[in-house]
C-alpha cells in the first residue's frame, strides 16, 4: 500500500483512499500494542529526528514510542538546546540535519506552513506534528480512527468541534479529514473564535452548546489554550464555562446518547467537566492509545515507501 | 523469585525476604557490569518511561543505564518540556502516558506520596525514584547492598545517618530498610533538622558528631540540601561545618575504624571533608556502581513479575 | 589499526599516521552512510555518555547519530538538568558517571583544558567535543576529511581560516592538524581577533580578506560568535561585514577558483554571503555529512582499542 504523497503535511487534499489506508494499517499496529512485546523490526536501521520547536508531552512521547516500536533509531531535538537560539534559519537547521542522512523528520513548529517549507528544502520524509494554527494531521487521523473503532464507520456521522476553532490545528485537520470521509461537521464556540468564512468549508456553526449537543453524535471538545493567544477573545474563563462548557447536566438535558472526545491535555471543569471526561461516554484515553497505532501506521507507510 | 508488591513505592513495610531477594538479584547484575558487554536481553520489547518532575543527574542516568542494559525501550520525560506547565494534573499526565501501553514508570516528584497516588491511578508498574522528603527506596537498597558487600551482613551493624534528617528521603528509606534487616540505626544533626518523634522508629539520636563517630560502624553522611529548604534551620554553613562536618581529624580522634557513605552529590568540605570522601574508608563510588546493579535487579524483578 | 593515545583530546601533538588512520577509517564509514541500513554492530553493548555542558545542535546530534549507527547505548546529559547547578565539581560528576561503568565520554565544556582534566581523573575513553576556545578535534578532522575528499590530498594546499581566530577552537584544531598533514595555513580577521604570536605556529596572517582570497585554495570561514564574547573586539557587525565578509563579488574580483568551508551554524550575510554559502564552491553540507563518518571512525578506533 503506497500513499500518494511522500510526506504527511496535512489532511487538506488527502484522498479518502489514503486516509483509509492509514486507518486500516493502524488496525494491525493496534493489535501489536496488545502483545507482551510491542515491537516490530520494520524500520530497523532507519533514523528519525524529532524536531520539536514547541514543547509537547504527549505528541512527542507518542511519536517516540511509535518510532521505537518500529525499531527505528531516534534522535530528539528540542528548541531549547538548539542552534535556533543562535539565530540559525529553519532552512539551515533542517539542511544540516538532513545532511547527516536522516530518513524521516517529525516536526512541530509554531509557524503555520513551516512543514510545507521544510518538505521543499530537504529530501527526507517530513511528518507534521503540528504547525502553528494550521494542521495537526496525525491528531485528526487518530480521532477518525477512534470514531471508526466505535461506530464502525465515518460516513454520515455528525461531529461537532467545540471551542477555539480559529486557533486550532486540530479543528482544521479534523474538518478536512472528516469531510473527505463523508462525515457531517459542525463547530461551536464564541463568535470571536470561529473563522468568518468557515461555512465555505461546508461546516455548520452553532452558537449555543445546547444546540450542538442536540445535533451531534460526537463532540470533539478542544482545549482552551490560554497560553497560545496573544489577545483575549472572550471576557473570562468563567464566562466561557458558563456558555460553552460541556457538562453532565447539559448532556442530560439533551436526553440523548453522545460520545465525547478531547485531544488533551484537558482543563478539567473548564471546557469539559471532570465527570464527563471520566465517564463511559468519553473516548479520551482510547484516543491516546490509538495515537500510537496511527503514528506507527504513518511512519510505516512513509518509511517503507519506495 | 517474586516480590510481594507489584510496585516499588518505598521500603516501609517491605519484608526482609523481599529486600534480600532484591540484594541477591543485584549480585548477579553486579557481575554483568564487569563484563565487556554489560547487556542482557531480559526486558526487550518492554517500554519504561522515566518521569522526572525534579531534575536529577545521577539517579536519572543510573536508572537509564539499568534500563538500557536490560534492553528495555526508554522514553525520558522531564518536567521542563511537559504539559505540567499547561496545568495538567499528575493524574491526567500519568493516565495519558499509561494509555500508550507503558510497562513501567520510574517517577521522581517533589510531592511526598505522589508515587503512591500514581500507583492507584495507573496499572503499569511504578518505581519511586524519590518523592519529596518521603522515600527514595532504590537509594536505600543500594546503600544496603554496598554495606552487605563490605561487611557480609546487615544485622547487628551500627549505621548513623548524619545531616538534615527531617527533609531526607534517603534517611527515611534507609531507616525502614536497615531496621527490617536487623541493623541498629542512629541519626545525628542539628536538633532543628531531626524529626521530633524519630525515637518511635527505634532510632537513637546523637547531637554531637563525635559521639556518633565513636558509636557507628558506618556513617551515611547526607548532602546539606540548601536548595530544597524554604526556611533556614541552622545559622550558617560555617556553623554546620563546625559542629557536624565529618573530617579526618574527628575520625582520627575517635581512634577506631569507620566506613563512610554519601548518596551524592557531595558538598566537598561542607558536610564531608574532601580527604575523607576520597580516602579508602569511603564507599561512595562503590555506591554509585552498585546503584546500577540494584536498579537492574528491581526493574528485572518487577518487570518480569507475572 | 590502533591510535597512539587512548583519548581524543586535541590534534596538538597527534601524529600524521594517526590522523591518516582516522581519515582512512572514516572512508569506510562514509560508505556505510550511503546504504539503506546505515548501521553496524561494532559498539554493541558499549555505553557512551554525551556530557554537554554547553548547548549544541549539530555536534551533539552528529555524535549521537555516529554512536547509534555503531549500535552503542547512548545516554545524554546536558548541563541544564544536572548536578552542576547544585555546585558539584566536574571531577565528582565525571567520577560518578564513570563509576556506572561507562565505556566512553564525549564532552563539551566551556573551560579550555577541561577534557584534559577529565582524562586524568577517569579511566573511560574521553573524546573532546569542544573545550572552550581550546580545541575541537573532530571538527578539524572532518574539515580535513572534506578537503582530502575534494582535492585528493592535504599536503601543499593553502587553507585560510577567516574570522575570530582568538576565540576559536575550530581554528586551533585545524591549524594543528593541517600543519601536521603538510598544508600551508593562514588566518585573516580583525587584528584584535588574531592571537599575537600566531606566526610562531607557522601561520601567515592576512589583514585584508581580498589578499586571503587571492592566496588560498580553501577558505574556512568561522562563525562570528557574538554570544561567546564578553567584550567587544570590533566596532559593529556592519563594520565586520564591510571588511571581512566573504562575498560573491570579492571572490569574482580575485578571478580564481576557491573552495568555501564553514563549521556552521552560518550567520547568513554576516561572515559569509548566502549566495556563496549555497553555491557549488561550498562544501558546507559535505562537511556535515562527513562529520558523522569521521566521528564514527574516532568512536570505532578508540572504542575497540584493546
Amino acid at each position: 500500500m503506497t500513499l500518494a504523497n511522500k510526506h504527511l503535511l496535512g489532511l487538506e487534499g488527502m484522498s479518502g483512499t489514503d486516509i483509509q489506508a492509514i486507518l486500516d494499517t493502524a488496525t494491525s499496529f493496534r493489535e501489536v500494542l496488545e502483545r507482551p512485546i510491542k515491537k516490530v523490526p520494520t524500520l530497523q536501521g532507519k533514523t528519525i529526528v524529532n524536531l520539536f520547536f514547541e514543547s509537547s508531552t504527549r505528541t512527542r512521547i507518542s511519536f517516540e514510542l511509535a518510532e521505537r516500536r518500529l525499531s527505528a533509531d531516534v534522535v530528539n531535538f528540542s528548541a531549547d538546546s538548539s542552534s535556533v537560539k543562535k539565530g540559525e534559519t529553519l532552512k539551515d537547521t533542517a539542511r544540516n540535519i538532513e545532511a547527516m542522512k536522516i530518513d524521516m523528520v517529525v516536526m512541530r513548529h509554531s509557524a503555520p506552513g513551516s512543514v510545507q517549507f521544510l518538505s521543499r528544502v530537504i529530501n527526507s520524509v517530513v511528518i507534521n506534528a503540528g504547525d502553528g494554527a494550521h494542521e495537526h494531521p496525525t491528531q485528526a487521523l487518530l480521532d477518525m480512527y477512534t470514531i471508526r473503532e466505535k461506530f464502525g464507520r465515518l460516513a454520515g456521522l455528525k461531529v461537532c468541534i467545540v471551542g477555539d476553532i480559529s486557533h486550532s490545528r486540530v479543528a482544521l485537520s479534523n474538518i478536512y479529514g472528516l469531510k473527505t470521509m463523508g462525515a457531517e461537521i459542525a463547530v461551536c464556540g464564541p463568535a470571536t473564535l470561529i473563522p468568518r468564512n468557515i461555512d465555505k468549508l461546508g461546516v455548520t456553526v452553532f452558537n449555543k452548546i445546547d444546540d450542538a449537543i442536540r445535533w451531534a453524535d460526537i463532540l470533539n471538545v478542544l482545549r482552551i489554550q490560554l497560553e497560545r493567544q496573544d489577545r483575549i477573545f472572550f471576557p473570562s474563563l468563567q464566562e466561557y464555562r458558563k456558555y460553552f462548557a460541556v457538562t453532565k447536566d447539559r448532556i442530560a438535558r439533551a436526553g440523548k446518547d453522545i460520545t465525547i472526545m478531547h485531544p488533551g491535555p484537558i482543563n478539567r471543569d473548564v471546557e469539559l467537566s471532570a465527570d464527563v471526561a471520566d465517564s463511559e461516554k468519553s473516548l479520551i484515553l482510547q484516543q491516546v492509545l490509538n495515537g500510537v497505532a496511527v503514528r506507527m501506521a504513518v511512519l510505516y507507510l512513509l518509511g517503507t515507501r519506495s
